[in-house]
């Protein structure tokens, strides 16, 4: 992700048609970046924080070329704001960045880049605790990792979360095998782990998100490790659907559950996991893979994006400020307070 | 699937067409029917019984066709007996009708079709014995339904097994909706399970195998009915890859995890799950779907096809002979003695 000046453009590499094509895509209106948004060209909790900030200056950009009221722009950045409901970063990005507002563009974007900036060092920090806590409580080496959907540096602006873990361990010679859950319905563990796995030469398997609590279960993995669109203050998390199964086997197996993401993640006024909206997407993902009709004309999909899981399934969850070993109390030492 | 006594073959569905196309596949010799269980045109445990049986009658007319001696046809059958390793019953089919080879292909064929009317009847009456069980042990109604894989008339010789008991809660007004798990990789739920329940009209949702686990959390079902490839003497069970996720849910949710299987599916030589081997298939099928790449060119996929639940997270396993909720102590209850 990144701003091109000459071209008052955001700039996003256009997820939806990697791992096969490398391309980008300019968005220069809101149309643009609300629909980038919604069809997942650009996700992961915290590069959704980078485009709520850069998303409010393309919409006061376009507000100025097309003359529109203060009232109007306000709506417009609401639009960008809430383009999806469960990852916080995302309206977090844009609260962030609207105060400066009132001081003109270049403020919104000299705003915006230092999201960029904060999340890329939050991110490798976050990685050196992760990496840490996880060689201080695993005893295999190197160390087999599972992972669950997309946490590299294309889910945020730079490095990465869980991945970021995995890239730190790795660089660290500590990584044996990475198994990438697919990530069904989109794909982002076979499409885009597996893409980011190949380009860093780290050891993987892609495997079917079922195959996940067996391979667990039989031993094949040390340690699980996920990302988060929104954490509550008592710890549950809400991560890609798929992520409480993982937790689940993780607890039934004895092995470590940890949560990787930065302080933007966490949201301290949700209570519980109870609270979160969890966004319901169009049934038409699930019964079509790729582009391919898989089940019966007229069949409806349950399509929810993400699931919680409660702390109490959780080992550790990971920010740039400490590592919490959720018990139920408040999570907000991941915060600087 | 069913014997054509004119063309002399054993006529199959191919389910890798389904939903799309409704095809059959006529086989005359050893290699298509084993070909045709390896590719999956036919699949489930039960109808894998029939097939072992209808497969050694195809062996011995090429056998007479082509000359074969007797170790040929010896090795022909026992090709068509291990065509694939984890669901019992194929062997158990092929085992039962080779003592009629001595009294030529008539012989077999009568023991086959006696498969075939027997499977029926036992997919019948443990329909029976496990809707009453579900009806005595869940207080919601109509009773809301999560199933994994497919186990119904496609996977048996007729009626169903963990779905032939959905069909017996609906035939008794008892379905409000069943979640049918896509089954990756090679979408069993998403193409069979969709298109039986579709004909029979039963509402139904399809989603990923990932939200399986949110979706029994989060309260939506009342009870998850599975299938069962090899069910060992400690009620440990082999079925599709997923199924343990969907029973590590359960058990968190304190929700009834009932496995459905004709006798022939118990196999009281297997001591425990430890024992059951399990098929480890090509991972293309992970790493593409119908033609369409999903992975990176060189990504490697892990593609168990089964998954073995152990016998402490199952509440129920019913047989046309009984109902068992094992306790670690042996099942052989569920296969007349």
């Amino acid at each position: 992700m990144e701003w091109n000046a000459p071209s008052e453009a955001l700039v996003l590499i256009d997820q939806t048609k990697l791992p096969s094509e490398l391309e980008y895509l300019e968005c220069r209106d809101v149309d643009t970046v609300v629909d980038a948004i919604q069809r997942l060209v650009v996700r992961g909790a915290p590069a959704l924080g980078a485009v709520g900030g850069y998303g409010v200056a393309v919409a006061m950009l376009q507000g100025q070329r097309e003359g529109w009221s203060a009232d109007r722009l306000e709506s417009e950045v609401l639009r960008v704001r809430d383009a999806r409901p469960t990852a916080v970063n995302l309206a977090w990005g844009a609260d962030r960045v609207r105060p400066f507002m009132a001081q003109g563009v270049a403020a919104v974007l000299t705003e915006s880049d230092a999201i960029m900036v904060e999340d890329e060092a939050a991110n490798r920090e976050l990685s050196r605790l992760g990496a840490d806590w996880i060689l201080a409580n695993v005893t295999h080496r190197p160390v087999r990792v599972l992972t669950h959907c997309n946490t590299g540096f294309l889910a945020t602006t730079a490095w990465g979360t869980a991945l970021g873990i995995v890239r730190e361990l790795h660089d660290r010679g500590e990584v044996e095998v990475v198994y990438a859950d697919e990530t069904r319905p989109l794909l982002q563990g076979s499409r885009l782990t597996a893409w980011e796995l190949d380009r860093e030469g780290i050891p993987y398997f892609v495997q079917a998100d079922g195959a996940a609590a067996s391979t667990i279960m039989r031993g094949l993995v040390d340690v699980a490790i996920i990302g988060a669109d929104r954490i509550a203050r008592n710890g549950d998390t809400a991560n890609k659907i798929g992520s409480v199964g993982v937790a689940l086997a993780c607890a039934d197996a004895d092995i470590p559950f940890v949560v990787a993401a930065p302080s933007s993640t966490v949201d301290l006024e949700t209570v519980s996991g109870e609270s979160i909206h969890i966004e319901l997407r169009a049934g038409e993902e699930v019964t079509s893979l790729a582009g391919v009709r898989t089940a019966p004309d007229g069949a409806r999909g349950f399509n929810p994006a993400f699931d919680v899981t409660p702390h109490r399934l959780i080992s550790a969850i990971v920010s740039e400020q400490a590592v919490v070993e959720p018990d139920g109390s408040d999570v907000s030492a991941l915060v600087q307070q």
